[in-house]
């Protein structure tokens, strides 16, 4: 994974957390002590960031081994060893805790959505995540995403049009909206539109959206909404769908349902650490 | 809140979010259009991130107004008003996303906290955070922890010692780490050590430890060590907290409960941000 | 126009062209000298960058005064002022080369894109840029083809999907590549496919592509592949357009004609900055 | 070549190139997939910034193997081979426009350069640039300046005095200009004042000036020009040199002629590169 | 040592050293002469950042060869070899005066540390350092104090709380102040009072401050306050101690003399390093 | 003074000097606090620094007002006012030890470099620096030297041509360095040549270096190498100077005597800031 931001997370994350140095360690484990820690499931879950944790420890060291025995995507039980670590014992302690932090979030993220995309088994749909992600950890929580069996909605403001509310009112209307789009943005884009209701679904499919974004509807609707659209457009649930039945969602036949709560409410993965001074 | 690292996190999340531009905006909204909008609590909670939110409206555009009608540390109820802005709809419409996932999240954090406090009620403890916190965010997260009624543990491994058993194995005893960390830090800092059971506990108690960390006890054992300590000692409740009957723990007479789920397993609270233009 | 780039670049050109200090001005002129000055086309072109250029007076020094009196996309007569600048006599001659640097090039590029614009006059095709921009630069660079009536194609290698030769190689097909792209990317983007004969286009065409470029094509088989695709995809010819005969490309019916020698090739218009003490 | 800020350059351009992710790469190729790749020249021309390439390989990949046949300066031929690549597929693809963005753009000026260089043979001239350079490039385009046979002018506003008609009117005189900038700055600079006539070419002299700028002056006069200096101090012809008969104007016997149009008007040199997946 | 700051400080001090180039070694030193060099101490003195200017050769080039013959902390004799560096001489010379300012300025902080600890040797004294550091320098500075055999006081004001005149008039006495650093602090850091008379060591002592900061007092009142402290705080010395008969000071009995000058008035230790080209 | 790297320095100052946050003032100090300081010099010097204290009060809190008594180079007697500040008091108290440790060491610096050009007063010769700076803090400190009344030497490796032994080892002689030299760098520089003996003063006057260092030559020998090099070149006296009789070297008639203590060795100005509450 070349990721040119990840250096800079790794640099702040330590930073924070390090401080002006680590005062217990200096004071208590030799410059040349070993150690060997093992990474362990406490819980069942979807790994993610195991990747981004070596790099973590990496970054502090380089000379510190990190070897994954397994990988992002995999379903881990409880008592599972995930990988193993070892180098200079102070390296070791200064990477343990932003390793695990990022590691244990981003796992959690995973573990969350494959529970989502499980509960819709046997539909044509896709799960997938939204803007609502934690400020500088975007491209991590949406690849963790990916791995829990998830797809991506667009990264940010600039790869993907969505036209909401606001858009229409200021250009006029749907019909418009999307002509302005059309004419403005690069031609790899598709025109995405945000409908509350079958007038504006209407519009929205007679003036070429790509695709129908499909707010807040009962299933009744959405059901009846899908069916109107056909093979149109493609169609997205959205709207608090991290509190709906989503196998009743996936029912009425969209493409896609977007869920906020995959990464604005996230509980972590309890992944342990353990040490051994050699 | 005079925070050096804040404008940088507000640069890196706009810097993700927006990426090479809103497309949809520039394409429908005109560059002189303008608008209002008004936050709204969608559920109860205690506020937080008011501030932070209003420094994000302030980075995109400084022209923009930001009229906070509540205050971090507030309790609300679904339907509160919490804020208004108004100005150039772009900047609004490109600042929105970014100001809400900080203070949803800052919420999330001080509603949990204040869940923890009141859970603790009548009891002479503190709740306290951890440092497994979201990396960048660390900052934010703690003073969300103060914001919902907790008190905040060291910020970094630099600004408070905490003796664990990889420091004591590498040391050779408790007694020994607590005489290299008192010979080697500022005079400013006291010296925790983490105990698992009575024989630890006695030893770090006669070499001197200020704050004895409890770790993992059952109720009766941490009962039985917080009458050992006496005064000579500040206890802390540790060990998977979030999973335990607070109100027990409290019983016990340990000074401060610290618990990771405050900042690793965040609930965002719902607050909705919704624009007029005019 | 909101860009969190632009101050960096600013600072970095301002950086390298002050160094340690303009010590010519700082020994010959006076701390509380004020000047004035205007910029003036010393030749026809489309103007482009005015608001960068104010930019960077604003970076130097708050208190300069920047009075545009042409817009961005504006064609400026040889002799036409531009815009004025006043303020204190220091800061106006170390923000001007900065200033110049960036507005004649951006300009030139406008100017170069309107006269391929105007060379397909009468034909439904736009002019599109490529990633062939000066690193750095590229959204100034794309900001300045739409200054001169060209639009833009993908800002980056997330925002678009354009599957080559070695993509189809690695995935076995066409109708492979077209397959792997669909599954992992999200929902927002259009996938394009380069061809260089019928074979694959009609490949391309049958697997659903949305966007087919014309690599390198003579006129009549261009002709050709226009006719094929229908309004089954959209088409762009692509390939040294800024050698090639535009009017005879676009004739062909293609949809885009990208060159890269808008932004890799460019011009510097001709603009001058003539400042009076006071 | 050392160049603190050529990293940060590569990690702006690839930045800025690959977003958050090379999508149709990730897509199609798999991770481990290696290829080998040639860098051809389209065109005959003089090379510059291989090295400059191949650290942005390096950058993105370190066990990308880059093999240079052929070295910065070099006269290539259409058709020559440059430079060889081989190594993992992804890494390639994504370094490859960025490397190629800026060899491009280097040889482009190194060529032009050159035919400068040419165009007064037998001269003893030297052929020198300005500041007009591409904003966060200057260093590489200096470079590329001598790689084409040309010298530098100063690299910035402290490294160099140069004294034109604003710090004249400023300081009252020539003279009192010049004394001003020799009590002022470090006694390792040179102190070089634009001229427009032969009164202030002789005030020049007289003051001591070590260089002497000729400001757009016609053949003839540039000829007595220079007679009257003589050996006191080395000339400089300036102004529009780009659109002049270069062969003329160092006939006139000046030591040097700076071009502005060699780094603000480039035209890329056609540089390929091939892949062959393995 | 682990300090995510280092390297940052090295590339800004080397940005400021090297400029655009080192002209006179590139002009006249081949691209591929190797040399090797002797760091000599040419006074006597205790050593310190050696490792800080092994970082800098390895961050001009890392293939070059720092061999230390001596470690930070050792005493230093007149003529003694500290350390030998070989390889490719460019690299040598550019890394050189950046390598040698930051060690002998570290080490004539610990060079002066030493002095002022081995003139208290025999009484159970800490010498301490201050915040009165060189910007940018703190972190290598408090370091330069403890291999010279003193102790750091906080690091910055976050990990340690020192409570002054302006802190009591605004909280309203010291009794007031104590209390809410008390309540708002995290509870791993102790709490220091600055006072100037007895009065108020009186209060501070009955309110619980663990360390008492005794201001610019004589030695008669020092010795009484020391006296009337007795087992229940630290004291501190503090005020001009740079100028204070430091045997005297410590005869009161104080825990620990904080002195400013070893870090705002430092004396270069004189340290050369002299090449010899292979 | 125009510096763009100023800022980042007073960020990294401040950084490292408040940490996570100002606990003690946080903890005391109402959030709505006004207060008023003085700066008192507590002994005579040359006053430096003053807009550069400035500018950290005004980047902590532009709301601060500083008003300033005395400027830069203005000699001060102890009990002088220097400035005024007065505003929140949360944010003077922030700012205030870093402003003081800058200011303090600025006028340290250009009380002892008045105090060196006192002491070659009637002889016409000027002080100059080195570049042995403190690493960050170069641009400053040679501003200081100036405000002593002294001149700056090249300000990094770029600026100025200093041929040394390893330059004229590896180039083969003098000669044929200043010969490469001179073919190499832009025409704005001289050429400076570091000498021995005689031999090595009669090569490098003879192959026209513009400028001459005697280093560490004896007074008579200094003497006659002066009147050996008449006006055909500059003259600089080197090589500890800082414990030289400066006058008696100024009395061998060189041009200048650059003395690397002025910035490596520093004795802090004591200058104090009291505050008031308001």
């Amino acid at each position: 994974m070349f990721d040119l931001k990840l250096q800079k997370l790794i640099e702040t994350a330590l930073d924070e957390d390090v401080g002006t140095g680590d005062i217990t360690t200096l004071s208590t484990i030799p410059a040349d002590r070993e150690a060997t820690g093992r990474f362990i499931a406490k819980q069942d879950g979807v790994l993610c960031g195991i990747d981004v944790c070596r790099a973590v420890f990496d970054f502090v060291d380089p000379t510190v081994k990190f070897n994954a025995l397994m990988k992002d995507g995999d379903r881990a039980e409880k008592g599972d060893v995930i990988a193993e670590v070892s180098g200079n014992a102070r390296s070791l302690l200064t990477a343990e805790r932003t390793g695990l932090n990022l590691m244990q979030r981003m796992s959690g993220i995973a573990t969350a959505t494959a529970k989502a995309v499980d509960s819709v088994k046997g539909y044509d749909v896709k799960i997938c995540d939204t803007r609502k992600t934690t400020p500088g950890l975007r491209t991590l929580e949406k690849y963790a995403v990916k791995c829990g069996g998830g797809s991506n909605h667009r990264f940010n403001l600039a790869d993907g049009v969505l036209i909401k509310d606001n858009h229409i009112a200021a250009a006029g209307s749907i019909t418009a909206a999307v002509s302005a789009a059309r004419n403005n943005i690069p031609h790899t884009l598709k025109i995405e539109v945000e409908v509350e209701n079958f007038d504006e679904l209407r519009e929205a499919l007679e003036c070429g959206a790509d695709i129908i974004m499909l707010d807040n509807m009962s299933i009744s609707d959405m059901t009846e909404a899908v069916r109107l659209v056909g093979s149109r457009a493609i169609t997205e649930a959205s709207g608090n769908m991290g509190e709906r039945n989503l196998a009743e969602v996936a029912a009425t036949g969209v493409d896609l349902i977007s869920i906020g709560a995959l990464t604005h409410s996230v509980t972590g993965m309890d992944i342990s650490l353990k040490f051994k001074l050699s």
